[in-house]
């Protein structure tokens, strides 16, 4: 056993996820909020993962029962780090509020006490300048519906101490996960390092009006044999995220790939979230057994 | 119906593929070969195609006989081309060679004959200044073993008649592929367009050292539900491929990826080919039950 009283700093969407699969699976987690609205969202969140969770590894009431044991909730700080021997931070991708959660956490938490940030977007290197033990510092990276999507990225800084990621596979397997071990700091991790060039790559031949998404998709699936397409897969991301990675760049096809996107969120084509992207939902084209005929 | 008599021009891997499954589909197929040893290792390939369809489409006896009913082959061209309503070419990847074709073609054929490029590194419209015809010129590019991986991407030039990629989507159809509609020329058609960028980030990864193969196959696996990753895709592609994409290009990532590919090869690791590549073969590590448990 590596940890076992898991602090989850922030309970929203991932933050609640990584909380209820560490308690599913026996460890004691205190999921820390910044308010009691906040709790209250993060309870509401858990009781739809016990259901999704429950459904997808056949769990028993008893078991569902028993990690509901191991999940307690507060807003206080001191009262959640007592007796901690990890800390997860899964606070909004604002640096200002994650300084401000390291320096709070450097105050309070015994030395011991080791400390990840599942952050999508910043380095290791960047939040660990905030952090008063850099050594015992990495990043933590979880994708969406963890119980399905099990992978947990760990990587470390310059400055980690080269033990620490071995003890993180070693957690990882302790929660359902399957560790990917990053070397070196990659923005973008292992995932979003072949994915973004991967959805850019598909966008292109849109835009450009080479092909049509359809057979793109089609393509990609007879070819590889996967389930989906390109852009099935940017159904499930939603268009918000597909629009905010193609407007933070500059070239001319990603700004045209933005201004598509936008007027599909403008007709509320989000993707599976509002039941219509490029596909319709719950029966989309590409799932349908003649799909793949023609 | 579109097209009955239909020649094929080289009786190669792809070549002999493609008649196959049109002799398969009741097309009146002829393989035309520029020798009579080529011809020789055509009959032996149809022999192949012949156990591999009937093994895929679980096909009679009967059926198979009846596809072979359908099959001749010559080295005359003028005998070839009598009565031929479409040509597909699919000699080897030289311009001379292929020049040499078009030219025979354009003396030989009636004007009523459309004929079609199975190149897969020339525009159309790199090849349509050698056709006679070049409105009824397009390129139609098949994938390998094509009764499993059936797209047949159709690329017109700005010169091909605008009606003839809709009977190509037709005659797909009746020789049981997936059409692929490509609207303007695009190297690398739609499949090549992403499948290079997509190996590139993987191998990027590697070669710089920030994860291993595996771990780059689990991420992708499980966060797009992909029976492979790009590693196990570059077995099947094959070393010497990969080698040759990444040794034509000039950045030093391509540079490294070449030279630690070219290892692989002088070690025979192929791929799925020589038994070993990323993975070992017949049972890769990434077709095993635990391979996405840790």
């Amino acid at each position: 056993m590596t940890y076992t009283n898991v602090v989850i700093a922030g309970g929203g969407t991932l933050g609640s996820q990584i909380a209820y699969m560490s308690a599913y699976s026996g460890k004691n987690v205190t999921i820390w909020g910044r308010a009691e609205h906040s709790l209250e969202s993060a309870k509401a969140r858990v009781a739809r993962w016990e259901k999704a969770v429950q459904a997808y590894f056949k769990s028993s009431d008893a078991q569902i029962a028993d990690a509901r044991k191991n999940l307690t909730y507060t807003t206080n700080l001191q009262e959640a780090l007592k007796d901690a021997d990890l800390v997860i931070e899964a606070l909004p991708e604002s640096i200002d509020v994650k300084k401000d959660f390291y320096e709070k956490f450097g105050q309070i938490a015994d030395k011991k006490v080791v400390i990840a940030s599942n952050s999508s977007t910043m380095l290791t290197s960047d939040l660990a300048k905030f952090v008063d033990r850099p050594e015992q510092f990495l990043n933590y990276h979880f994708a969406n519906n963890i119980w399905q999507g099990n992978t947990a990225e760990i990587m470390p800084s310059a400055k980690t101490d080269p033990q620490l990621p071995a003890t993180f596979v070693e957690f990882s397997h302790e929660i359902k996960m399957v560790p990917i071990l990053i070397n070196k700091e990659q923005p973008g991790y292992v995932l979003n390092s072949m994915l973004v060039p991967f959805l850019d790559s598909a966008t292109d031949l849109w835009v450009n009006d080479i092909a049509q998404p359809q057979d793109i998709d089609k393509t990609w699936m007879i070819a590889t044999g996967a389930p989906m397409g390109p852009f099935a897969i940017m159904d499930v991301v939603g268009m918000n995220t597909v629009y905010q990675i193609n407007a933070a760049k500059k070239n001319p096809e990603a700004q045209k790939v933005a201004q598509k996107i936008k007027a599909m969120i403008d007709n509320n084509q989000i993707g599976v979230e509002s039941g219509a992207g490029f596909y319709t939902y719950p029966n989309p084209e590409y799932k349908q057994a003649d799909f793949l005929k023609g």
